[in-house]
């Protein structure tokens, strides 16, 4: 069967006007008044669907078809009429229909307003909804583009480990991995479990960034980056936490703070601008029923000039504002939210990245500055969002990073082949990490993370 | 400072010739005598070096220079001059050095021949020596050459969940994840392992595979693809085994077998020469040092009319051959890498489809053969290695799936939700899965999935 996605429509109607052609999906509406049916078949090839006509003079099993449910799946074999008065470009007179896959007076997707939280727990069925089919679409896109972008730019893509076996990530809590058996775990003789029988011989978790490998991986290919699964066991029913998501972790040999920044800053245009031009129809309907001010605010962002400000400087500027914050700032303070969007939004009015954090908030291997109380990390600030990227160029002087390890009673055993990239050709090098489900968020204005994973992690959820 | 890389010399030395420019990378051999000093400078960016001659006149720290140890990284300024009566297209001449990172007569990687095993000791390290400089840039390049067909063909790239609360995938032994006190595991009152406390409410696993998922999905968008890691806890300490891998699964709808095969073939068509388009010096350097003939035997298979035979058909020609096989073959059995490099190398010459597997011998979820003992699997066979590719059209009869579930004493209320897929617009559809390092393997020759993972992850080895 050669069948014609509805994206080529859309992408090419004069082509086939007049042309009878196959088009195969799943109707989202249908209704009829006496020998006359309309159908909106949607085939997931792109947001909008296709409006097929039915006329029961041309249709042999007319009777049968309008009397279809919501949510079967069909064949339609007929010809394109263009409709330049009407509402769709288009629509498709049948000439003939099959069915492909009945449904159910009960399918649960009828024509009407669905909460978000109900369609979570069908999640097997909402790609299907308007809401989450420009969801799920736009995470594609924007994948793609974050792909095409390192590799435009001579990036080798490297695939970190999941399984780790270092517990001292430090950037959140880890799950375990285990083939122990859980109901009669071994134990060592000070009554502790023993991980010598489990399957890696020792205890492992789910990784929680990739960095470090990565820097192996950019010391010897100059420019990486990783784009994968991370995990945090975190307690935090928020609408922002997931306990799996996505992360997109580059490093750049050779470069310092304002090399990382500019690579931001490029990343983040390409990938709007990319996602503009790839799902329109979505970023239309998300700008229409989801975020009211998503396009404007994409498009200024994809061509601000983003700023710069030092966390000393940035606290300066909102000290005059601290009147009007839940939690008023000082030096030292970590931002929140509210001070992150007062900055980007009311302070400079574009994106705009912080520089050079005091030391003790941010992890330990940021390169410590000259002024020996700040590190030369960057968090890049988007308005309506807040922090949408964090990084640092790293700590490369092998004698100042052990002196940080020591310092948080890290143990220097546990990073030897970390410290090992200082001691053999070690360069300055820089890398940041932009939570890809966050990214999502952002472009289609969608506040719940819950709605962006196609199946979430959550605290107590695992369904699916 | 303006880096300029290596490949893009590579990629246009006309362009550069008498250009005085800065490059940065890491010196692989160093050698000198008297006032003159040859520098092997790679940067990561391609799989060649530049050299870089060092003149005494023209340095004020030749001295210096000179006695750098191999592993060093330097940034070089100097002259780019074409040498086309040379092995080396072109070469630079210095006229600044400076170094970035020294490193030490101890550094792991001399000049040497190194065996693998003990480069998968320095994991950290290896990257920098040509074998696996070459298989992590082809890595890299394949990955990139999937999302660019799957894309550029409409795909919908799909992240399946990492994390399954069903431990009924059926696709081999799993991990066990949790937050549980594993030194003093919550019972139930029958002495079991609780799991109520735990993160997620119940008892979690690392995916065996996300087709399942992948297939609600395709039921929306038509056609989509995953591309993640999957886990088996399985004790296979083989060369072909890992315990974390990457791969990937296409699912497309309103698709049977032939259109499953059809896809199979094209992609696999369009990575090979992609990668050899893309990292023609690693191709090479594995084609002359790891495998004699992998390039012929790439080319062949990019430009070759894939076969097809049924399952039964292929049994008939095995049979012929059964006094040479370890494992003589009868109608029922399954099919070992000898019978499948017999059929594709001996019997085709070329890459083969074995199609129609007796139901036995397959999971449950495959549609069910008129003949009522075979299913409507493939597995795509190539020269060389045997089996790349396995796929299935899937059972989209909401009763035959019923009967299999019966049969195989599995549980209907595991599969509700890919039940319902059967009873709301499910469709013929098909998908396959392609183990990601195999692919790897099969495009540089390397005969150790360890070789081709940057960390990899084995029985008793979670290091790095």
């Amino acid at each position: 069967m050669d069948r014609v996605e509805i994206a080529k429509l859309f992408a090419d109607k004069e082509f086939y006007a007049e042309k009878t052609i196959t088009v195969c999906g799943w109707i989202r509406t249908i209704r009829d008044s006496k020998a006359l049916g309309f159908v909106d078949l949607n085939d997931g090839s792109c947001f909008k669907g296709l409006q097929v006509v039915l006329e029961e003079q041309n249709l042999t099993n007319f009777k049968d078809i309008v009397k279809l449910n919501v949510g079967a799946a069909v064949s339609v074999t007929g010809t394109i009429i263009l409709t330049p008065e009407m509402k769709q470009p288009f629509e498709m007179h049948a000439q003939q229909v099959e069915v492909e896959g009945a449904s159910t007076p009960d399918y649960p997707l009828q024509k009407k307003r669905h909460s978000v939280e109900f369609l979570r727990s069908i999640a097997h069925l909402r790609p299907r909804t308007n809401l989450f089919s420009a969801a799920f679409r736009v995470r594609s896109a924007a994948a793609f583009a974050i792909h095409q972008f390192f590799h435009e730019n001579g990036f080798v893509y490297v695939h970190t480990p999941i399984v780790t076996g270092s517990d001292c990530e430090g950037a959140g809590e880890m799950f375990t991995i285990t083939t122990l058996d859980m109901d009669n775990v071994p134990k060592t003789e000070d009554g502790k479990a023993d991980f010598a029988g489990d399957f890696f011989g020792k205890h492992t978790s789910l990784t929680v960034s990739g960095q470090l490998e990565a820097e192996c991986m950019a010391m010897a290919f100059g420019k990486v980056y990783t784009f994968g699964p991370t995990f945090r066991a975190e307690n935090s029913n928020t609408p922002r936490h997931a306990a799996e998501f996505w992360m997109i972790e580059p490093e750049i040999a050779f470069a310092d703070l304002a090399g990382d920044m500019d690579l931001a800053e490029k990343m983040v245009k390409f990938v709007i601008r990319s996602v503009l031009e790839a799902c329109p129809q979505d970023i239309e309907f998300c700008n229409q029923f989801v975020d009211k001010g998503l396009l404007e605010r994409l498009e200024q962002v994809a061509s601000a000039d983003f700023g710069r400000v030092t966390y000393t400087e940035a606290i300066e500027l909102l000290k005059k504002n601290n009147g009007n914050f839940e939690y008023p700032v000082e030096w030292g303070c970590d931002l929140q939210t509210e001070h992150e969007r007062y900055l980007t939004e009311q302070v400079f009015h574009r994106p705009v990245f912080v520089t050079d954090y005091p030391k003790e908030i941010k992890a330990f291997y940021m390169r410590l500055n000259d002024d020996g109380k700040t590190v030369a990390a960057m968090d890049m600030l988007v308005p309506g969002i807040g922090e949408l990227i964090g990084g640092s160029q790293r700590e490369e002087r092998l004698e100042a990073l052990r002196q940080r390890l020591q310092e948080l009673g890290l143990s220097e055993e546990d990073y030897w082949w970390y410290l090992d990239l200082r001691r053999y050709g070690g360069t300055k090098h820089a890398g940041f990490g932009l939570g890809f489900e966050r990214l999502v968020m952002y472009l289609t204005g969608i506040s719940n993370i819950r709605d962006v994973l196609p199946f979430p992690r959550t605290t107590g959820v695992a369904e699916f």
